[in-house]
Order: C-alpha cells, then sequence, then structure tokens
C-alpha cells in the first residue's frame, strides 16, 4: 500500500512549519505494509495545487494524507469537509483570493474520505487529544484537501483523501505567546498512530 | 418582498436564547418594503426541519434568514456553508446523531445564497463587529440552513437562503463567565441592519 | 461626595480608547449626591502618574475610580490588586520598563479599597457580565492603581481608590477580529451603575 | 542544596493531576548538587497549609518550588506574586471561601523570590514556551505560594519561594475538547530545566 504524505513549507512569517518537519521525519519510512513517500508543498495556490496533482499521478497511491498546521487549535483534528472556496492572507507568491472557487464547476463541499470518526477515537484512546474538525478555513489547506478530492473524483483513480490540521510546535509557541502547542515529538507520534490505523483498517476493509 | 425569520427556542439548559427574542422584535415588522414574518424553531432535529418546510410552503418568502446563537463567539457571523451532517450534543428532545446525513443523497455541502461578503461588509462599515463564518457547526444550526437550501433546490421554489450566527446575549453571560456577549439592543440592531442590507440589495437586483 | 473618575487616552495602535469616551460621557454629572470629576490621562508611566497625583491633590476626592480598557476580556472587571511592578510594551512616550518597581519600597501588592465583590455582584443582578478579576497585568493600569493607594497610603488623604477593567468597544473589535467588544452605551451604562452603587454604599457608610 | 518540590493531588473532577506525576518522577533525584525531596500536597486549604509548614520545618530547605496545573494556559508560567486571599471553588474537603484573607495581618501580596525572569528566558531558549505570569489565581496554588513565602518571613528560615504553574497534560485533554495540553514528558523536561537553572544560579550566587 502507498500513502502520499504531505506537508507545507513555512508561511505568514512563521520561522518553521511542523508539518514539513513531521512529513520529513516519517518520509520513506514503512509502517506495517504501508510505504511513506512525503512531500512538501509550496505555501502558493497554484504552485501547490499542481504539485500535488503531479506527485498523485506520478505515485498513484491508495491513500492521500495531507498535514497542516493550525495555529491556534489544541490539538489533533482530522478534516471533515473542504469547501470550494478560496479566501484570506496572501499566499508565499503573494497571490490573494476572496470567496474566489477552486474549481468553477466543482460542488461546494466534499467530506474526507478517511475514516475520520476512527482516528480520532484511536488518539483518544491513545491518549493523544483529538477531535474532528467542520473547516479547513479558506487558505491552502482547505484547497489542497479539495483539489485532492476533486481530482480523484475527475480522474480513474481509486484513493483516499483527507486532511489533518495539527497545532502549532513550541518552536512557534516560543515566538507566539497565544499559541497551544506541542512537540515535534507528541506531533510526530500522531501522524504515526494515524497512519498505522488507515493501514490496519485499509488492510481489513481489503479482506 | 416577503422575508422568513426563524429564531430558536433554548436549548442545552440556557436560560433564553437571543434568536428567539431578537425575532420576536422584528416579528411583523416591514423594513423598507419587506415582510417580515417571524417564527421560532424547536431545538429538535426532525421537528425543527419539518416546522420549517411547512413554513416555506405556507409563505412562499423570497428570503429565508435564520438566526442561531454561537455561544462563544464575539460577532455577528453570516455562514458560508451548511454541510450534510448531524453529529454533536442531544436535541430537546433527547435525539442525538453521530456523522448522520441530513439528506441521504444530498450533496455534502450547501453555500449561503445571501451576500455574505456584502453583508458583513455593511455590518463592519456601521461599526457592528462581523465575520463570515466557514463552519455553522453540525447541530439545528447547520441543519435548518441544509434543510432550507435543500428544500429549494428540489421544489419549484425561488428564494434565498442563509443563516446568521450571533453572539451571546448578556443575560447567558451573567450565567457562564467564558462567554462573550452583546445586549439584545445590539444583536438587533445588527439584524437590523442585515435585512435591511438585504432589502436593498434584492431591490437593486430586481431592476 | 467628590469623585475622580479616570480613563486612558488610545495607545498601542488602538484608534480610540473607550475609557477615554465614557470618562468624557459621565464627566461633570452628579448621580445621586456624587459630583463626578473626569480626568484623561496620558499613556506614558511618568506623566500619568504625576498628573493623577496633581489632581487628587487639587480635588480632594471621596473616591478614585480609574478606568482602563482590558482588551480581549468579555465583562466589566473590578481589580482586586495592584502590584509594584512595570512591565510590558512601551507606553506612548517610548519608555519600557522590565520588572521594575513602581515604588521603590512600596509594598509588592495593594488590595483595592472598593467593595468590588458588591459590585460585581450588583452589575450581574442588573444583568450587565462582571466578575473580579485577580490582575491588573503590569502596564499602566495596574501603575495608576498602584499609585493611587500608594498617594492615598503616604498621604494625609482619606479616600477610597479602585480600578476597573472593560471590554474593548465595538470600533476596536472591528479593526481586530479576535476582541470580544460591547458597544459604548453598554459600557458606559456598565460605569454608572457601578458609581450609583458606590455612592449609595458610601451614603450608608455614613450613617 | 536541598529543594521541597511540591505537586498536588487531583481536584475539581480531574482525574489525575500533571504536578503529583511530575513531582514524583523528579522526587528522590539530584540534579547538579540539588537534592529533590518531593511532596504530594492535598487539595484542602487547611490541610495544605499545615503540611507545607510541617514540611518545610523538617527539611529546612534552600528553596520551596510549589507545582500546579492551570488548566486553560498554554506554556510554563512562574508566577510572580501570591496574594492574601481565599476565594474560588470548593476544596476537595468541600470548603468554600469568598473574597477571606490567608493570613490576618500578612501583607496584601508577596512577590516570589525566585529569578523568574531568568527561568523564562532559559526556558524559551531551550525551545519550552514560558512565561512569567501575574496571577496565581485565588485558589490554593496562590494560597501555597503565599503561605511558603510568609513562613519564610515570619520564621529565621533563609530559603527562596516560588511557584511555577504548568499547562493540563494530555490525559486531561483527552477529557475536555477546550484543554491546551502537554505531554507528561515535556512537563517533566520543563522542570528540569528550571531546577537545573536554579542550581546554577544559586551556586554563581554563593560564590
Amino acid at each position: 500500500m502507498k500513502v502520499l504524505l504531505t506537508g507545507f513549507e513555512p508561511f505568514l512569517g512563521m520561522s518553521e512549519n511542523p508539518t514539513e518537519l513531521v512529513t520529513k521525519k516519517l518520509a520513506g519510512k514503512t509502517l506495517l505494509d504501508m510505504e511513506i513517500t512525503g512531500h512538501i508543498l509550496p505555501v502558493d495556490f497554484q504552485e501547490a495545487s499542481k504539485r500535488l496533482i503531479t506527485q498523485v499521478d506520478k505515485l498513484q497511491p491508495d491513500m492521500i494524507i495531507s498535514l497542516g498546521v493550525a495555529a491556534g487549535r489544541n490539538r489533533i483534528t482530522p478534516e471533515r469537509i473542504a469547501i470550494n472556496c478560496m479566501d484570506g492572507e496572501p499566499d508565499n507568491a503573494g497571490n490573494i483570493h476572496q470567496d474566489k472557487k477552486i474549481a468553477d464547476n466543482g460542488p461546494d463541499g466534499y467530506f474526507s474520505t478517511l475514516p475520520i470518526r476512527n482516528l480520532v477515537d484511536t488518539l483518544q484512546q491513545k491518549g493523544i487529544p483529538a477531535g474532528i474538525s467542520n473547516s479547513a478555513g479558506t487558505y491552502l489547506c482547505n484547497q489542497i484537501m479539495y483539489i485532492a478530492r476533486h481530482h480523484i473524483e475527475t480522474s480513474d483513480i481509486d484513493c483516499l483523501t483527507g486532511f489533518i490540521h495539527m497545532p502549532a510546535h513550541h518552536a512557534l509557541a516560543v515566538e507566539n505567546p497565544k499559541l497551544p502547542s506541542w512537540s515535534l515529538n507528541d506531533l510526530t507520534t500522531a501522524v504515526e498512530v494515524i497512519l498505522q490505523e488507515l493501514a490496519i483498517t485499509s488492510k481489513r476493509a481489503m479482506i
């Protein structure tokens, strides 16, 4: 089984992005039968989207798990839905969008096809705070989640997709007194638990 | 022009629901050419949905504006999207749902058809804090917003629909030290500003 | 009975300070037998302190009530204690202090001599969210509260003193999406309720 | 050099108190020349105070470091001041106090005698989010911090004292979705960094 795991480069003045660091730690590893291919996406609405599609077409993964940092959140939050909207702060290339559609003829929203309830329950049972989120926002995290599912729905690919938001890591909270944060170690463990659970669930589904 | 304005009865132990109080204050009034019909919905997944549909079919409104209280929010937040999901705390009838679809064959999400950006800009220009929200949650507020649009899409009715969340009113914050709150007076003014702007916008659209 | 009511000018980039606006609204009024003298203090550690002492010596008030805005708080919060410390952001004159004593030989802390529990209970009973705060911070609000009491303790003056923090007003929240806010009207009413209650309490104490 | 390190038992329905777990992990260890004696205090206004005094008199420590959990805080927060006030929720024995003095003739406040700025700077430099707190509240944490200093000031003992609040650990955040949290591992490391820095600082001070 092949997993495409994506993280993002830093943005909006952050010194580091924990999703880049976690993705690089896990890239190349095999968990159970799951081979993890890591890819770091740029925080650029146009480029990120192109790169994701290229990676998916090249790798033909069984699963796309995208990671994003949600500065201000206090736990691991698998996202329930991506919406057809780009809005918010400028990206790293300086592009800014307001209330703009990601895909002109795409549906208003796409649910995650990951077993998000199961992931949250598993994390919590292992003592890792988690909860389902009902909004991935309208910035790049949402866009990548939307694009991943939209690409699959409009291609021949059969693949589960979903997005996981994580808290800031301690390095970001040292700079910003308002942010809840976890150590990189805790964030990495949480993503490993998610991938292992997905490996187990997928195997069961195949039998 | 006819508007159906809905509020909710109290729920989850609240003593009062500001949306009930604001709806009752504005019901029966005419703002510009807009006749406001008010209706208080029960906090009961099944009943609320039935009642809303009955009201819409009876009144044949040009617009459905539903109000909900978002305890914890600090400003007026027109919702961008309703999602096909019921989840969360039990309703007043004791019914509880987890990750359940509102409409079995409905789309994952429905955008508001109100001019939400315009409403936010107008409120802010008048000194009333406002912002677009990207999640109406998964409780009754989201359900009513979803049902309103879904009913219209699956009927012959032509009608704008949307949902506006408001902060708690002071009476709720007196009981709960964590809640931001506004006076009922401020909340009512905000809804009047919204209705007036919708009346102006709709007239322009008709010319 | 004479009351010195102080507010502050704007600071840290704020366009307006609600305490200045409320103080100006109430200055010159008489509530019950209480004559209100208003004074707007500069956000300058040295100047604010000098000006307060000058006003107190000139007016010889029976009570000093100082108002400050606590951007981020959601209710009216009479402060319990002022501490002998200056710290935090630069003031409007560019002075910055870290862990510095206000009065070299002053005590570590001074409790408010206002009936703060009674004020909170009265506000809440009238439907105005309120709570005692246990920290006025280490910026000018704390300094003025400390100086007021310290001046009285080291002079012949007999006078009650205390500090009341209030939420941002809506104009500030329009600029900053994170801030809870009240209308100026609600903030002014809250201060009037406080002054009336103090007038009643003081009269009772004198009989 | 002898350090008395105190933690608290669980309270207000918590399943575990991270300060108890961290204290037990570090009790009996020697960091540099610092021998750590651990003691778990009951959440009982009367008993906690008695027990602390007994421990201090028995051990004659060079330093008293008390730990408390501040559910809702996102970082390590050395407290600046303890105030002469007991207030808030009932303790584990059911005792409840409102606006009551801890020591009838004690001062309004006592500053920590630990080098709190230095501790915060050291933690932050090591990538551990930290900040000075200006309020230890009015519950048992504040009481113990007040009593420790008050006992020293009214005895012949020469000893540094202070209080460190820490975030909830993950186990508490699994139960309560609002809480920021750290792993026990991160919390323990933070306290070790504090103790090591105090050992170094004290040695320097003695030379």
